[in-house]
């Protein structure tokens, strides 16, 4: 299948906005093995976007047009679609029974025709419901051609698809399962090249690695019918992948939604204990980091952020203890880095010691850092500090 | 002119990345005078390319290739374009010389054919040098139409876009002047509809607003031919801005690379102010935040992070007067926010207090926050902090 991605909106044009929702599609049409060989974005405009779709119609099988379902005068799209195909615009109940039931409750609001034309679609299509908003998205097929609707807002375009598109995109009786593998410590090239040969024959399931700033994602993608089915495939690649090389001992978590502040968050809850921690150059951010992962704030017993520019391993260990006794807690880490005078404004150098205490036994990790603006560094110094932090409460969980 | 962009890039197409060249070019064009109408991205295949090329040359008068001028076997965006055109590749002498020194400065480096196609240009280009890598760009004329073909890493189609590719865009004679007023304290539907007549009516100079988190900025631009013109529109046209309600108030400074922490950093800069802070709910992230801006790291003499829950005025004032004498600081500032009891996971309430003591004089403000997830409300909370830096410092400055 061939498809192709619309953005109609002039901000897009305008550069007001970036075109995310491309790059979301993308992916997950990636996922489910449909090839997106275009992306178009096209301005509010009813003859351009005609002969937009003009174009698209004689080279895609699948073309999903986004954005301009909003209730104001330059929202075109559903009209202009309709237009094209010579149908017309019928009202669907459902979201016309939503719209009713949000100016009800909202008494100051005034309803105006505009407001009317979101619960509008072309004749003939079958409704996408919107769960994050009122305009209502849809799918009709034309002339061995599938035309998708879907709403501009990212958060409406991401719930839209994933409860209403992606089940009719898939075969009747199949799911797309998911799996993403999270590492710290290897880049996406010595990832990529470590995975050569699975990537290169990759078929079912599929393999695509994403770069984050410090940390490398693979996600793992079949198609199935039924969730067990799915887990074995995706178990025998996961094993191939964490056979290879020191991959298994990159690993850190899964999951989409997932981050090393997540997991150190969650283990420290789940051993329920309390933390306190000293920083000098990343100047609070891994506290910030870690707290925002939070769900218990009991357990954070505060922090220091201090200025000295000279560290060592003895003054770590020496904070690290002192701010875990000094704040009655059970965990106390410090995070210092001392600049290497070396250092340039997009070059930044320094030695981090990261050191932690539990329950008064001390460990002391040291890390060389380089290349970064200081910016970058600092994050990348927090993610060595968390991911320390992560294996020593591995261990002391074990230990338990 | 009628411009279009086209993004050559199969990662562009699989969602790995987001075509955010195409987001600077139209901001860009847009400060030209130069109307963008479609946007394109397609994948790294000739007769694809072919295709779009076919249809972009019938529509716009300016067609902006970006991407696919690597060494790598699926870079093909120059040869495609000279077989559209029907001319040959030649090598620019400039591009050249710059790979040969680039090869015998890195002796362990191959030197391959591939590499040499960087230093390609279509037969009868002008040559657009690439001050941040090797891929030379081009410019040629064809039927009334005019390509452009730029590299595809950001900061090498920054760098040529700005040093080689604007200059030609504009008259002979002209240059192209902006300004940037950032405003902190009003959203952008509010600013927009202060100015709505002066942006509906905008000719030139040109006015475009854009939202950023928690703050709203507009740019000002316009063609002229020397600075001081240019000064007197922009002048002009800011004077118009300013005189707005109370706009004049909401303006805390200029530029594209500025920022609050910016601000405040260099307001203490001049001041030789030494300062210390302490935070709860916001964990660190305002100290990390105002240390990244400063460059004299001797001022900042450290901070607290706190895990109190429940704070009021006077415990606002104490711990700033406490740190800022405890740090032997000229500057003592305290961010602590209480949560509100009906706060949910995508509505956070609190109340922040705001006490600052200056050389032992302190004041305290008071800011309800309400509507935001955790993170942004932190974000915002700290921008609230700075603010009240910023007018306490400025204060301060005068009274001297």
């Amino acid at each position: 299948m061939k498809a192709e991605l619309i953005a109609v909106g002039t901000e897009i044009l305008t550069g007001q906005i970036v075109n995310t929702n491309a790059q979301f599609l993308s992916e997950k049409f990636a996922e489910l093995g449909i090839d997106v060989f275009f992306h178009t974005a096209v301005g509010d405009n009813e003859k351009r976007l005609l002969s937009v779709l003009d174009i698209a119609s004689k080279r895609s099988d699948l073309i999903v047009l986004c954005g301009g379902l909003g209730p104001t005068e330059d929202d075109l799209t559903k009209q202009t679609l309709a237009k094209f195909l010579g149908k017309n615009l019928v009202f669907d109940s459902t979201a016309l029974a939503k719209l009713d039931r949000f100016f009800a409750s909202r008494k100051g609001r005034v309803r105006t025709p505009n407001n009317e034309r979101q619960a509008q679609l072309v004749e003939g299509s079958r409704a996408l419901q919107n769960p994050a908003g009122l305009a209502v998205g849809a799918l009709i097929e034309e002339n061995q051609v599938t035309y998708v609707v879907l709403p501009g807002p990212p958060s409406e375009l991401k719930a839209m698809f994933t409860e209403s598109l992606q089940p009719l995109l898939l075969h009747s009786n199949q799911k797309l399962y998911s799996r993403v593998l999270r590492f710290f410590g290897i880049g996406e090239s010595q990832l990529v090249t470590i995975l050569a040969d699975v990537i290169e024959n990759q078929s079912d399931p599929t393999l695509a690695p994403y770069a984050k700033t410090g940390e490398v994602t693979l996600r793992l993608s079949t198609k199935a019918e039924d969730e067990e089915t799915a887990k074995q495939k995706l178990d025998c690649l996961e094993q191939e992948i964490l056979a290879r090389d020191h991959l298994a001992t990159c690993l850190y978590g899964y999951g989409d939604d997932n981050s090393l502040s997540k997991i150190v968050a969650r283990e420290l809850e789940e051993q329920g204990l309390r933390f306190a921690m000293v920083e000098n150059l990343t100047a609070g951010l891994l506290q910030a980091d870690l707290t925002l992962s939070l769900q218990n704030r009991q357990l954070f017993k505060g922090g220091l952020v201090v200025s000295d520019e000279r560290v060592d391993v003895q003054k770590a260990q020496e904070l690290a203890a002192f701010i875990c006794e000094d704040s009655k807690a059970d965990v106390g880490l410090a995070l210092l880095g001392e600049l290497k005078p070396e250092s340039q404004a997009d070059n930044v150098m320094a030695t981090y010691y990261i050191a932690v205490s539990v329950h008064g036994q001390l460990t002391v990790t040291e890390v060389d850092l380089g290349g970064y603006t200081e910016q970058h560094m600092r994050h990348i110094a927090c993610l060595h500090a968390l991911n320390t932090m992560r294996n020593i409460l591995l261990n002391h969980k074990n230990l338990l």
